[in-house]
């Protein structure tokens, strides 16, 4: 079945079972290979990525539907999520849909509440839905041009992450459990876009007390094993609430 | 007329130019005599005061509304706003109007985007709608209870102020064009909920750099007349980018 067929016939459900004019977009970081990548899809007979998506169903609260939609997505649960913006001008979506008949779902204007999720890597797969035909991981510096206003959502994503930084546990929600110290720089690194010096790195985040230090070293790389640290989550809420750096 | 009355006539209007479901409330903060105070009123027939609000024409983007809603409550143009929040649960407001028919506009359920705004108390004239009959300044410290979610609102718009302390312009919004240190450092101390260090302060804000010493001082106290000092717009921008006291 075609795109627009497909479309056609989702169109009248959605009427009824949905808020109209209202969607949400989720930008979906994940850091694998000392890289942040973030979830993007390609819509069949598209040649365009997109964001994942999806609307509020009539009796769902909206941090529900974000969750649900994520969920149908990427499989996973217990998903780090957060709203972040909400984009509402004009024909943001309307001429994507210009083909089409007035009365389908789709073509009407949309005010979309933008979330980012932070995702352990390891513990999503990505799946595609009836309306794609790809949905994959890509570095956040290798993007693809994305549809609509999709580029501009996840530009504002970003800008949210890195000045979150310093108020979310975003760290936390982005490695696993155990980590070396490099690689959490890097993710401080690929977040704020630009190189840090070690040392300073290694002296604050101490100095923050937020870390553990573990009785394990990462094994099997060429150079001497690095230390692993975990994140004492208690140290590290309490820190977050003051702000990280940010004491007056 | 009363106020179930005021409420069918404009209901009938509303679902025609409205974007249904959507609405947006604002949280309108302003300093005067030490205080920071928030712009709230209260309708017709209701003992209880709300946050002025409003909706979104079928054609007008998000932020062009809540631009013109506030020039309607508050006569002022140029206000510095930002939406800090989607507050989209169940059952916000449904209950308020359980007394009307089920297709009166207000009755329906409501998503509401959060603004905030600061603004130069001395340029903003409170003005009533016809749904209300007061709209006043009041001390965040001095809040009456607040109808539906409104005070989670104003919550949650006082908590996003604290944190943009470091990366937006709220003292350039919020304080007239000239103003001494003390001012400064009260309105800090208001935002933040907390009291400060007066020579700390002192010396974190000249390290920021980015306040102009005027040849001026302010005349009328009982005590030596303090500096009067404005902010270097320039300078101030500049640091905000990287947040201030967020070197990394």
């Amino acid at each position: 079945m075609d795109f627009k067929r497909i479309l056609e016939e989702k169109s009248k459900e959605s009427w009824e079972i949905y808020l109209p004019n209202l969607s949400i977009d989720c930008v979906v970081f994940g850091f694998h290979d000392a890289t942040l990548k973030v979830l993007i899809l390609k819509m069949k007979d598209n040649v365009l990525w997109g964001l994942p998506g999806g609307y509020i169903l009539k009796d769902e609260a909206i941090n529900d539907a974000a969750i649900r939609i994520l969920k149908e997505r990427t499989g996973a649960d217990d998903i780090y999520l957060q709203q972040f913006r909400v984009f509402g001008n004009l024909n943001r979506s309307e001429g994507f849909f210009k083909d089409f008949s007035d009365d389908l779902w789709h073509k009407q204007r949309f005010v979309s509440i933008g979330y980012y999720a932070l995702v352990d890597f390891s513990k999503v797969t990505p799946k595609v839905d009836f309306l794609s035909t790809n949905c994959e991981w890509r570095s956040i510096e290798d993007l693809p041009e994305l549809m609509m206003d999709h580029r501009f959502i996840f530009d504002k994503a970003l800008i949210t992450l890195r000045k979150q930084l310093v108020h979310k546990p975003i760290g936390y929600n982005l490695l696993p459990e155990k980590f070396t110290m490099p690689e959490l720089q890097k993710l401080y690194e690929k977040i704020l876009g630009k190189k840090l010096n070690r040392g300073n790195f290694y002296r604050k985040m101490l100095r923050y007390d937020i870390l553990n230090k573990l009785d394990e070293t990462r094994k099997g790389g060429a150079h001497k094993a690095p230390d692993l640290y975990s994140f004492n989550l208690k140290k590290y809420q309490e820190a977050l609430k003051n702000g990280l750096n940010e004491i007056w």
